[in-house]
């Protein structure tokens, strides 16, 4: 491993803690050997100091080491550092965007002529599989656009710009204060770390050289809280979107800020998340959606990487599917579930009171109620506070002995609340 | 290839009008050598005659067949084809949910002693690369729950409750006259069709072997309008969700109409849509949504499975990222979109016309525009219709001439109307 920041101990810890998963997965225990630093006398937390070096020469002429994970990014010395590792056979996973959409083509070719493997899924979109989802599932989608939402600080700006009418600059200092934005945020907000990573994109899906000057980008420092106000207005949203499209057998690559309709899928990609929309002649629309780039979903994006990896090399062992785990089922009547319930009941007094009563009883607490009259009958609507199951369905045996109740109780589950287990 | 219905024909053309990629991509040439159908006196459209044949032998015996391709659904005779091919040390693919959720683990068992693979994307969520996806991108992620809309003909008929009020039954007339359900819909709307899925999917994401039995499902035939409209009024949505979740070490896999806050991400999945989410430890929440079953996406699955057994038999071929197509770049100028601009102008009579005449000059078509005074000046916000960029970045260059726009224009593109291109 070369580097040892937020990614880098996220990497060494995820392969320490994923060690059973791993193996079973892949048929292969893996560890990491070397890790490559600046200087070794500073103490660092979880791997042991015997494990850290100054010299790449240590891991480049390592015959054990098969796999070198470059964590470092920038031009120099990530290119050599790489380069070196694939002439010399080893394969090489990275999550640099900046080198690869400069320098991409001629290390997939280094990588190809040296039969070994250059993966680099943490470079666009976090832990979103976009790049494995283009390499090796779209081969036959005949894919004549790409575009999204690859950059979580831009979008984390925008989404705060729109939810509290905030001008770009508070913003923006709201997003350094959070760790959103970087200190010097110029990348991220002129949209060259979009158009880097629509670089990549565009290069995967249409099997042609396109590097970073090849996408022209318009950041987002020019949008006010004016154009977002008159756009919300129109029922429109602001995002910086990546395109990559095909005009025929011509591509076209830009980042730039875009206004959305509010129901378009990408319009409710909100703060620090990415989306990205995949669309061809043999599928209609495909989007994959996450979190972007933070430490853990980096360094889970990595570890699959070397999963792929030692899965290439071993043909077969990713069929181990088997039921290594061989776990129980967890009992539906234990699962807390939030409820909605529409009953008919007689129209009379006391009625709310007498199912309030039996709910009550099961210790299931009415979040809402909404009575209806219907005619000779009354409709009641409830919501329940989160409920074991089993207590529910009792309350419901009882509720269906009652004369009061006209119809058979079928309650909905309601999901995606905070309270949701 | 066994079958040869509308996915099967799509498989056929598919790996014909694809030939080119697929061989850049995996450096094999592949071709479809036999065809298995019930009769082959029946005249069919694009293949040949003489690939069809009416005898399993002649695929099962043929060693230059080496990947098997089950299209015809169903327990028996497709458990038996595949068993004999696998035991012969043939590759599958199979989009046969029905079998998977009951016999998958036999199969998937059977292959890794073979050392050949198993392949069945189609099996869920249509063209959406979910199964790849959890097989080899979700290895470290150490999930947590597996949950969404894997039923694309229930999904529409919710949607089109929802949408216009219409009655269940209604709603399903609907959808069985434009193809979305079939003649006997009890599988999908009984949760059925749901729950194999979430079998399939419950057993890969957790390794732990889930059948079709042990996953208790609720289908939509009791959701009434009422319900979707008291739902609507508390700012809820009906949905046909599966969800496979982890508590500690046991799982819960069940399928059951849930109500989802309208601002929730399934709850925008709409029609024939599918959308699965993914939760894990080091990964926050990944959404993959598509399209679900259609012929051309169910085709196009199958032949990424193709792709993916050709790659891991040859190690290092998915490298060539490689530049073969060498496209050429299409002109920003040439590009078609829609504008949005804000100006600040002075608000004197006559300026409207004047801003207008240099967009009417250069061909560019005003869709709406809202005047508003502020103070010594005028804002105008223009949205215009889909226009060559190069017409409106001439009038933009011509307006910023006139006396009266006191600010620079900065345009901000309109995306995802039905207009774009």
């Amino acid at each position: 491993m070369l580097g040892y920041g937020t990614v880098g101990s996220n990497v060494y810890n995820l392969i320490q803690d994923q060690a059973v998963e791993i193996a079973q997965a892949t048929g292969a225990s893996i560890a990491v050997k070397k890790i490559l630093v600046r200087d070794i006398s500073v103490p660092r937390e979880d791997a042991p100091p015997g494990i850290f070096t100054d010299n790449f020469e240590d891991i480049l002429g390592d015959p054990e080491i098969t796999i070198v994970i470059e964590l470092i990014g920038g031009i120099e010395p990530a290119f050599d550092y790489i380069t070196s590792a694939l002439e010399k056979g080893k394969a090489v996973v990275t999550a640099n965007k900046q080198l690869l959409s400069q320098q991409g083509f001629y290390l997939f070719r280094l990588a190809r002529e040296k039969n070994t493997q250059i993966r680099f899924e943490a470079s666009v979109a976090g832990a979103i599989p976009v790049i494995k989802v283009l390499r090796e599932s779209m081969v036959a989608a005949d894919l004549t656009s790409v575009y999204g939402i690859v950059n979580g600080t831009t979008n984390y700006i925008l989404t705060e710009m729109s939810r509290t009418g905030a001008k770009y600059e508070d913003a923006l200092a709201n997003a350094q204060e959070w760790g959103y934005a970087e200190a010097d945020p110029t990348e991220d907000i002129s949209g060259k770390d979009a158009a880097a990573k629509m670089a990549i994109l565009a290069s995967i899906a249409f099997h042609t050289a396109v590097g970073l000057d090849d996408v022209a980008c318009v950041g987002i420092d020019h949008i006010s809280s004016l154009d977002i106000s008159y756009a919300g207005n129109l029922d429109l949203t602001v995002k910086l979107l990546g395109v990559a499209k095909l005009y025929d057998d011509r591509i076209n690559v830009r980042v730039y800020p875009a206004l959305l309709k509010k129901d378009h899928p990408l319009a409710t990609v909100s703060g620090a998340y990415n989306a990205v929309f995949l669309k061809g002649n043999s599928i209609d629309e495909i989007m994959l959606s996450g979190p972007g780039a933070g430490g853990m979903e980096t360094a889970s994006a990595v570890v699959s990487d070397i999963v792929s990896i030692i899965a290439r090399e071993s043909p077969g062992v990713l069929e181990n599917i088997a039921a290594w785990r061989q776990l129980e089922f967890y009992p539906d009547d234990d699962v807390i579930s939030k409820f909605y319930l529409r009953l008919e009941v007689e129209d009379e007094p006391g009625v709310l009171a007498t199912i309030a009563q039996v709910f009550g009883d099961h210790e299931v607490s009415v979040e809402s109620v909404i009575q209806q009259g219907r005619g000779a009958h009354a409709e009641l609507v409830m919501v329940f506070h989160p409920v074991r199951e089993a207590s529910f369905r009792e309350a419901l045996a009882k509720l269906g002995e009652l004369a009061i109740v006209k119809s058979q109780p079928r309650p909905i589950r309601v999901e995606g609340n905070d309270n949701e287990q």
